[in-house]
């Protein structure tokens, strides 16, 4: 790799640049960011070798480009990314909903000759920003590609050997399906740890006083970069709320349960949740 | 303390026999079980000195006793206790919820002089038995102790001290307000750990291969004992059923956000939110 430009240097942007750069990818990393004091760490310690503020100037000559931002900010931009970004240049992102920015590219194909390809390195963290970033984030994560039927094979492999060079595991869903596992294991589990911190508040706030590890555990995702989540929550609103749906359904079902007052029952539901539960460990 | 007896040397028996053991609290250490072999480890290990599988034989000379079983063998097993435990013995137990027990033991006061403080040490795990008790398990941890009014003062003393010694935090509560902040606290975080893991069943089954560490965590408390939380759900499901109800409005409150689609007012609910969970770091 020539040039990776890598568009928004946090903790995903950082540790793709952390991670790159350990693992020697690429002769040149550059870094792009609205805000040049922000840039500076990464420049400093080696990770980066140029920041721009300046979209077009830091994606020009550029064979790899990773849109390390918000998902909002990712659709937004990555049609500048498209009109500026040299002939035959890979794009990736690394947004946790995939069906808007994918159909996105999409638009932008008959366009020009570059290709995009969505990832989704489930490698997250309650904690942002580039202090938080390591070169060995994606270590054993998975990152979730989802290419389409109009995707060049040869895009599809550099963004996949790219991951895997970053020590994450790959796996291909199409946009929608990814959208659909992440509301199942991403969204809708950072939806219910917000509504139970609120319900806590509501009920009895007296209690967090006496938070042990479980509570803690359950809802520390709930401490996750808000403006984030209100992105990722409206960009995925539909399969959301489909998630959510049978997730009250699942919860009724126990609460009745536990109304009717039947030990036998009630531990069974229980147990057989537990049991799948317990495959995860 | 002459002799200490402990019904049910599971991980929380287990672990106050190796704290009081390793503390020096007790000249001699009980321990009481219906399986002869369950209680063998614990004895070759040297945290009992005795072990009995009649209740009668192995409170007799206690001037200790504390209850180790779940919610309602408590209940059941008291009165047994109060009948053959030694003039002036103290009682407590490690119940996750105190209401109920409470109400036992204030039935049973006039019988006899024996003495009862209600105690939640609230230090439980997603693993249970003696093989992964400790003596440090309840080191930092909150204990809950819960009198009446007509709680003797010396009992609540000596309790208190007790859970001290373990390096325990102790706060008094009354019982009724105790069994809220625990549903607040512990019983609706399980349940709706337990349902979000049977919503991924439903929804997107699939979705479990690509569990990270955000969803283990908010559901590693759905891997608990079965048995244990069937029985905690039915002992508080008055506050329980409450509490979910209040969980349940604050959900649909977010998911409304996220329906109306405007990013200011979800930003500003979730941040608020996150915050009240950030000061729990």
């Amino acid at each position: 790799m020539r040039r990776l430009a890598i568009i928004g240097v946090g903790l995903l942007g950082g540790s793709v640049a952390r991670g790159a750069r350990a693992a020697g990818l690429a002769k040149e990393i550059v870094g792009i960011g609205r805000d040049p004091a922000r840039l500076q760490p990464a420049l400093a310690d080696g990770a980066l070798d140029h920041v721009s503020t300046d979209l077009a100037e830091g994606v020009r000559g550029a064979d790899f480009v990773v849109l390390a931002v918000p998902v909002l900010a990712s659709e937004r931009l990555l049609e500048r990314v498209w009109q500026t970004a040299d002939d035959d240049a890979i794009i990736t992102d690394v947004g946790s909903t995939k069906a808007n920015v994918v159909a996105a590219a999409r638009r932008l194909e008959p366009s020009r000759r570059v290709a995009f390809v969505g990832s989704h390195p489930m490698a997250g963290s309650d904690r942002s920003g580039y202090a938080f970033s390591r070169a060995d984030l994606f270590q054993g994560a998975w990152v979730l590609v989802t290419p389409t039927e109009s995707t060049e094979p040869r895009a599809l492999k550099t963004v996949t050997e790219f991951w895997e060079a970053l020590g994450a595991r790959v796996a291909s869903l199409d946009p929608e399906r990814h959208d659909r596992v992440v509301a199942a294991i991403s969204h809708l589990p950072h939806l219910v740890a917000y509504a139970l911190v609120d319900a806590v508040t509501r009920f009895e706030p007296t209690a967090f006083e006496f938070a042990a590890r479980g509570f803690k555990d359950t809802t520390r995702i709930a401490a996750s970069d808000p403006r984030m989540w209100q992105e990722v929550f409206l960009a995925n609103r539909e399969a959301l709320a489909a998630s959510v749906d049978v997730f009250r359904r699942a919860l009724t079902d126990l609460e009745d349960l536990v109304a009717r007052g039947e030990a036998t029952p009630l531990e069974s539901a229980i147990a057989a949740i537990s049991r799948q539960r317990e495959s995860l460990r």
